[in-house]
Order: structure tokens, then sequence, then C-alpha cells
């Protein structure tokens, strides 16, 4: 008899998860330490938010949730599904390095089942470079290619045109950044069991560290300009931009009356607007510029 | 015979309030000047988008557009009208200080009509200060009464009420600010002509500098503390997140394929997200988060 993973082993291993990936980033940090704020919610359930403020990650969040109980009608109505009781965990993460040259990174893993037996997961990985660096661009995706290529010989391409097209802020005509996968409503009508999902999504959680690490290492301690600091504000506000206009996670927190400081854990510490601004031509500010677009083939990226 | 107020008279009026209001900031700023960006919309009309980036004045703009052709339908829809030629114009500002203590102000007089003879009028002046001074708060809505009593004896109150349902940020259950008066399709439906409502917009228009004048004369040299300033970021923050999220101007630009550096001239400077900051007890950062609420009778306030 084959068994199936319960919400119950679902949640227990975000929570390790989360434990795993804090630890990692604490080592990476080599000061902070992760705060954390535990949440209960009213109709069932609650989270345990943790927050890094280091000395290399200016500003950063952890957090697991797992939330229960009937599900209210304006998100059955959303998920077109009955209304039932629900369970809903995963692990989110964010994180704002302070050198410019380190990408903003962001995770989230996800498990989503009612009572009637529907039940699915959802998640991924992607980057926002303030300085794109396209060898290191193309070794983060080589790094999630080889997660998904062990879940199906489809999947990278799948999720990763899926992340180009859900991180791309349509005003601006721009990407978010790199890029990376994501993956929504997985579930067992693709030939796959909920075993085989299930893996995929644990592997995908334990590949945060190592492909952030591929971003985060080779540029912590690089040398900066203030004009690098100023381009990285400016990145950080079309990053406010994308979460607050077009993030499904963020607008549903904020509709379904989520606790607020978990939700916008993930905006940046500075940002800044500046009036139609310029970078200088043919500088490292309008290659990454150029850069921010869908369909680059990052696996493959040359640099002629 | 009575005559009534044209798109064309309209339009050129608003042109002359753009200048005058310029004028009078440059002369408040006593250094900045503003920058003018033309821009025309393929469907046809255009504008004149004015940025400062003064002394005082850190960051403003002051923007006139006039754009008219045909409908397009999902604009149509929004509205509830049948699909027409239309002529929208305006004139939209928003000024952020370099000074905590100087309120964020926000002013838009507006003009809406079809060849099919539908037209109305929208508006409002509102103050986002970083930190609430109640006199000064009080002043500013006196100055507004007064315009709007000049209209009808309701329409403070309406106008008043409307800005404070309408400044409201929901997921921060707080006001943006001290509001102000906002109205939308203003129309002769109430007893009021065509030129009456356009006598009282461009009151309204008029009364932009000197409601101004009494946030930004008392406080634009006032001395403020390390403390002051990290302040006045985070409720920029907020003023970000009530535009992204909330604002219908900001909204429908986004959507409607706006100019982007037009539209988004509203957000400020710099802007900063701390988890879960809370104000030390008892300060006058507090004393301001206390009076961010609705329904506050500011015209008639006392400090007690």
């Amino acid at each position: 008899m084959i068994m199936y993973p319960t919400a119950e082993e679902i949640i227990e291993w975000f929570k390790y998860l989360q434990d795993h990936i804090c630890r990692g980033l604490e080592q990476l940090d080599e000061k902070g330490v992760f705060h954390e704020d535990r949440w209960d919610r009213s109709e069932g359930g609650g989270g345990r938010t943790r927050i890094i403020q280091g000395q290399h990650i200016e500003k950063g969040g952890v957090n697991f949730s797992a939330v229960h109980g009937p599900m209210p009608g304006n998100i059955a109505q959303a998920l077109k599904l009955p209304e039932n009781n629900f369970v809903a965990t995963g692990v989110s993460i964010v994180l704002h390095a302070a050198n410019p040259w380190v990408p903003i990174i962001h995770m989230n893993v996800r498990y989503f089942e009612t009572d009637k037996g529907h039940w699915w997961f959802g998640g991924g990985i992607d980057a926002t470079p303030h300085l794109i660096i396209p060898d290191q661009a193309r070794d983060f995706h080589r790094c999630l290619k080889k997660v998904c290529d062990r879940f199906t010989p489809e999947s990278y391409q799948a999720y990763k045109q899926w992340a180009d097209d859900y991180f791309f802020i349509t005003h601006r005509d721009e990407t978010r950044g790199i890029g990376g996968i994501f993956f929504d409503r997985l579930d067992d009508s693709n030939g796959q069991t909920k075993n085989s999902c299930w893996h995929f999504v644990k592997d995908v959680g334990m590949h945060f560290l190592p492909s952030y690490e591929l971003l985060y290492t080779p540029n912590y301690q690089k040398e900066y300009s203030d004009d690098d600091s100023d381009w990285q504000s400016i990145r950080r506000s079309r990053y406010v931009e994308f979460n607050l206009v077009y993030d499904k996670g963020t607008k549903f927190g904020l509709q379904t009356n989520g606790r607020i400081e978990s939700i916008l854990m993930s905006l940046p510490p500075t940002a800044s607007w500046k009036y139609n601004f310029r970078a200088p031509s043919e500088s490292k500010y309008t290659r990454t510029q150029s850069l921010l677009k869908k369909n680059i083939d990052w696996v493959n990226y040359t640099t002629k």
C-alpha cells in the first residue's frame, strides 16, 4: 500500500524547512539572528514569522504558516471550489541583502487541501538582481533546472516560462528580475503522484540555500559605489511596485485580512522613486535594464 | 442666454492653473524650478508633466493633461457609459517636502465629457502629515470649508466624509493622513448648474496654494532629528501602499497604459519598510498615529 503525505506531515516538514533555512542564513550572515513572532489566526491555525536584520542580509523574512478552518466564500469563489474546510500551509522567503551586487531572492513552497479531497502544491524560487551578472544568472537557472529535471523532463521549461510571465511588471514593460521557476496547482493530473509532487516540492525547498549561495557568496563582500546604492534603491522600488500592484499572494493577504506585517515583510528596507530616471548609457545599469525581459535562455546564456 | 464653459475653455483654464501653481511653488521653494516634459497620447491629446526637485520641496509634480478620442471599451464599462468620444482634462499635484514637519499634499481637479452630452467635474485637496499638528490640520480644513461653503452649505461635510472614506488604508486600518475634501461626478443633478460647479472647481484650484501655505510656511525651516526623518520614511511608505494598492487614479493609469512617469510622480523620493515598527509610546509619532482615523471633526478640533 502506497502512503501519501498527510497535511500534518507536510506541515511538520515545512517547519523543519524553516528551521533549516534560518540556520543556513544565519551562517551566511555571520552575525544576524532571526527574531521570531508567533501569531494565531482566530479562525484556526497560525504561523511563525522570522525576521533577520543582519550585517549582510539587511532585511529578510522566512515565514512559516499553517492555517485551517471553513473556507471564506470569496476564496472558494476565487479558487473555483465548493466551500469546504481547508488547510493551507507554506514557507515564504524574501531576502534583501545590503550589498547591491547580491540579488533579492524569493522562495515559496505551499500546500493546499480541502476536506472534499482537493489538494495541490505550489511554489518556486526566483531572483531579482539589482545588477545582473549573466554567468551567475546562468548558474542559478542551471541549479533550478537540475531540481526540475529530477521531477519531469519538461518541468524546468514550463516553470521557467511561468516565472517569466508571472514576475512581470506590465506598466514598466520589464520583468521583476531574472525569474526562476514558478508553479501552482500541481497535482496528480499529469501522470504524477502525490508522492512525486511532494518529493519535488521538498527538493525545491532544499535547494533554496544552494541556489541563493550561488548569488550571495561571490557578491556579498564586493565593493560598490554610491551610484550602485542609488540604483539598488530604484530597483527596490520596482520590487515594491510588483508586490503591491501584481503579486497575487500579497493581494490575497491584504484582501483576506492576513497578518499585515508577515505579508509585507517582503518589502525592501528602503526604496526610492526618481522621476524619469535614466541610467547613463553603456553602463552596468543599462546592461541590467536590457536583460529585464522574458524568454532569455539563461541556462545556455553565453556572453559574446 | 446663459453661457456654459466648453471643454476648450476648461482646458485653457487648467493650463493657466498649472502655470499659476508652478510659479507659486517656485516662490515657496526659493530655489528649485520646474522641469517640463510634454507628452502626446497616440489616440489624441497629451499633457505637460512638470517636476520640481527643489531645496525644500524634495520632489513635486504638477501635471496637466487633456486627452480625447474614442472611449476605450473597458473605460466605458467602468464608467457605465455608452462608448463615445470623450474629453478628459485635469491638473494633478503631489508634493513631498524635505522637512518631515511639512505634510505631503495632493490636489486634483478634473473634467470629463462625452459627445453624447455626459459631463462631470471631480477633484479635491488632501494632506498627509508625517507629524500631525492639530492646530494646522484645523486651519487647513477651515480653509477648505470656506471654499465649500461658497458652493453649497452641505458640500464641506459631504466632501470631507468622501475624503475620509477614500483616503483610507484598509490593511493598516488607518487613514492616509488628515484628509481634506474629495468629490467626483459633480454635475447639475443636485440643483447646481454647470456654471456653479465650474466656479467651485476653479475655487478649489485657486485655494491649493493658500491651503498648502498653511502647512508649509510654519514648518519648512523647522528643526528635525534623524528619528523624525526615519519616521517620515515610514509614513512615506504608507503613502506608497495607498497609491499602489487603492488609488483609483493610479490603478486606472496603470491599466490603461498611461504615461507611467507622470502617473507615478506621486510616489515619494524615498520610503522605508521596517518590520513591525512600533514608535515609542507617548511620543509625537504615536500621537500622530492616534489621529490617523476617520470622522475627526478637524474644523472644530481643540487640543484639550
